[in-house]
């Protein structure tokens, strides 16, 4: 890609750190940018600064954000007796688009995963016991992912729990709504199956 | 999407302005380089501004550039006596991949278009004749895109060039190699006979 100045190659090669963007789009992003948006360029590299700076964790449930706690943490309105526990941010803003749940969250921010190094301080088990013990939380909800580590790590916190006498469900798995059987995999159906419940 | 703090929020809407990046994408893009990779966010965000600052126009062709004059431009071994017309940046690398061609470009950055109140001054014709002048040009071909917009520059250039007696060249336009044309639309087969050669 010599064919371009030195700071527009390596502005395409510093955009590739973006998930999903090649080379390809990254060249589409670089020319759409310095040809028809430059104020937009100049606030996106003013706001990424900041948040690569600032951006921390919350002290309460471990989410990201540039405050001491996040808003929800922060907002008295939740019920601070049941606490979800995630693996990441984006699973809390996928139960908060659903506004189902009106409770608090933690977040791991990843899962136990020893092979690669990532034991229970890693995860912030410790943080998890400490708030559950100062809420008085009465339900502990495990919505890891449904992966063999996701599975790991919901086992090993809910073995923790029990030591402290604190309640555990795990959320349902089973065939989603609109989804067909036809297409589902067998150990979807088989959650499913085992998850049943009395139809009234 | 006020689940997050404020300058979460801000970074996902600011990822935006980046072409193809949805709400979700955007999302993504901000969890990750929060999450895992802060050097790459801090150094995209350095470039970003650096690039929007400083990158302007190569004085002689009006392809983007930090410099005065662009790398092509500003080397001597092109050949200095044929200048391709293209529209935009872009198209200057998807010739330059090819390597196949070593003379210059002259970069519209647009094209004509009354209605959106884009006349000749608009993609640099002026320049354009200038420099067709200065360097003695031997041959100018015509690269803008076979759209109607695109035509309509390239007729209006041609009209200039024949004023000042350079010889004008339009680049074919016919079945791409590896296109079956069965699938090729109409226009193009139209184009692609039109355009035929005798068979050697």
């Amino acid at each position: 890609m010599s064919q371009f100045s030195p700071l527009i190659d390596e502005l395409i090669e510093a955009l590739r750190c973006l998930p999903g963007v090649g080379p390809k789009s990254a060249q589409r992003m670089t020319f759409q940018l310095l040809e028809r948006n430059r104020p937009g360029a100049q606030r996106l590299a003013s706001v990424l600064a900041r948040a690569a700076e600032q951006v921390g964790h919350c002290r309460s449930c471990r989410t990201l954000t540039e405050r001491e706690e996040c808003p929800i943490c922060a907002d008295s309105r939740r019920d601070q007796q049941t606490i979800c526990v995630v693996e990441s941010p984006a699973d809390v803003l996928a139960f908060e688009q659903g506004g189902d749940y009106r409770g608090l969250y933690f977040v791991l921010m990843g899962r136990l995963s020893p092979i690669d190094g990532i034991g229970p301080e890693d995860i912030g088990v410790d943080l998890l016991v400490e708030r559950v013990k100062a809420l008085g939380v009465s339900e502990l909800i495990l919505a890891t992912n449904p992966t063999v580590e996701g599975e790991a790590t919901a086992y090993f916190i809910s073995e923790q729990m029990r030591r402290l006498g604190v309640p555990v469900s795990r959320i349902a798995h089973g065939v989603p709504l609109g989804g067909e059987l036809e297409y589902v995999d067998s150990g979807t159906l088989a959650h499913a199956l085992k998850g049943r419940q009395r139809f009234e």
